[in-house]
């Protein structure tokens, strides 16, 4: 008796999905425990005066946020056309969260350490972003290549593979800009914020710019 | 070869119901951690006594953990009509979720600074109010504009917009009361819990309010 | 034009299970942090020392997961025949979440104060309880009475409405027996986790027993 | 009348996938917040000090979020292929999830006592894996004896049973060689992430060999 593989589920990427949108769910309210504790630490001189001086871990909490957005909004777009799940997929996905869920921590670095030690606490964040990049190429890479993509949009997909590309060269040279610079990267990291905002548009625009290349270089 | 649209998903709106139901989820759950913090910062003088002396941190539970529901009811009805999700309503959406899961916050801060100083504790609150309503209004007003809802429920959603402009006018009034009393704006926002307790009721009842005057209109 | 409503859902209580499931799951393993907590606050002396001495949290960590457990055992029951879901049954339903959301704080309680004042902590958690089973008598009785369940199941589902009103009384006896002793409460609590840890077996036994006696009434 | 079971429902796992994805998510995410405590619990000597001062914490952090993951690809592929959930089915689940719910405390565990106390901390973290062992074993063992699953996949299920089973003895023996050395069950528990890295290819392989046993004998 052969084994039979279990195809009739409607949707196989039903259950990484949930776990995921899990994970990425909790990473991202998990922020707030790091705001709520400048209530206990501060020694108590007024709501307002601890406020202002604390505006790094509101600016963290904000940057935090919308790094794990980012991640939900490209994970969501890289997944749509994916409708197959093995083993492998499985791990590189976890690696993805695994930087994730890591996410809190260079949020609270760069909450305590944005004035102290800037360079350093920027780099860390930008470490992560390098990971992140490393891990969405390799979700769509592995995806277009073992074709668990639907076939029709295939070619499409292709685009996906190249923005995630971009990003590690984009954010390793960003990385290696925080040792030299503060307000450099900052600058290319909200471009890469801008950027990856919206990633089906940005991967479409791709898309479209090298389906015209071709069409010449076949008019050619 | 021209892009297909990935149409056939059941639901496009499944995984941002995830995700949101995840952040929601967790965001009221974290309330409790403030609340056993109080078994761990007291003195130790008896488990009443310490019950009576945090009564503040049992209410700010309280409007905290009704807050995130009455966003999660709205958010639930809100969501119940939209078939289609692009990525800008994925970042407007993003932006409710960044003040839920902030909620937390204020909520620790009502219960630590409600007696010290409580109007500005209160005016935290509002200010979040504010927010939450500018988030919901951005929802359903590009949802609707965009038509990302399913058209033969277009009328009777233009009144989800309505009630949420209103909201916007309804929060920032009392918001602004909290600096001059405590007891308007507690009035204020417990009539706010009223309405907004349940959304497709109050929506309903304003859709047939406009339906009779324009059926009156027609027949002048 | 007549506002339609929106039936053609697969499961209209699709979201409701998902905000629900989140909401359980996070309570249940927010648990672990207080057990987290024996390792930072005890003086260091030695890993073994260490447990011993905590053995309640150890105990309170147990009996937390196990109630918050049975609470979604049963929730899975009862909305497994329920296929309609309005604003009330939802505040109905975000009243148990509250209930569930707050188990983690008389968790950290018992966990503290066991020795020291275990009748109140008991108390508590008993209190827990009588919340708990008014919650879920509450959503039973208003799903069966608004004709929120599968028609073909009303009978049956009666069931449901009886034994989470026999729990109302159980676990009300049982709280005022806390207040004279310990070990019978601590019996009782245990009778109750044994009962309703198999809801769908329990009620289907009541079932059972109830068209029994109707058919000896009509034989009669 | 006699009451009807709700087999119409489309995915009768679908909750119990959805309560422990929320679970796992959450496990694994809660770590993270071990590990944002050393910034605060650090006397204040630099970022990358405190990062090499506390390389435990990493190390405990990356060991417990691949225990989870794997525990969650493992759920993943045990779950697959069983399409029926009963009450005792859901409890042995609760007591997988048990476990996985306390996973960030022998993780705390191994961050604050990999130096002082390393075979202790080290027999911790392996007790926890003898639990999970169990526990898997449970699901696949009642899943296959009670039928849960799908019939044409049976003979291929019994080989989940057999490797669950099998880890049994090996997280024992590795966690009796705790107590005599460090280096061995490390060896070992490596060896244990390699295996049930990729269960479904495990099992597959193991079905393989068995099959071709039987044929072999047949042919005898």
């Amino acid at each position: 008796m052969e084994h039979k593989k279990n195809e009739n589920k409607a949707n196989q990427t039903s259950r990484i999905d949930a776990f995921s949108d899990g994970v990425f769910g909790i990473a991202i309210t998990l922020l707030v425990l790091e705001l709520i504790q400048i209530l206990h630490s501060q020694p108590d001189n007024g709501l307002l005066k601890t406020f202002l001086h604390n505006w790094q871990s509101f600016f963290a909490f904000t940057v935090g946020f919308i790094t794990i957005l980012v991640c939900w909004i490209n994970h969501h777009a890289a997944f749509e056309y994916i409708n197959k799940v093995d083993t492998k997929l499985m791990w590189i996905n976890g690696f993805l969260l695994f930087v994730v869920t890591l996410t809190p921590f260079p949020t609270a670095i760069l909450a305590e350490y944005l004035e102290k030690e800037s360079r350093t606490a920027l780099a860390v964040f930008g470490f992560n972003y390098i990971l992140i990049s490393i891990a969405a190429d390799g979700i769509c890479t592995y995806a277009y290549n073992h074709h668990l993509i639907e076939e029709e949009n295939r070619e499409y997909y292709y685009s996906y593979k190249l923005i995630y590309r971009y990003a590690i060269f984009f954010t390793l040279v960003a990385f290696l800009l925080c040792f030299v610079s503060v307000i450099i990267p900052l600058i290319l990291y909200t471009l890469l914020f801008v950027f990856f905002a919206a990633p089906k548009e940005f991967s479409l625009r791709l898309y479209k710019i090298r389906t015209a290349k071709k069409t010449k270089r076949k008019n050619n």
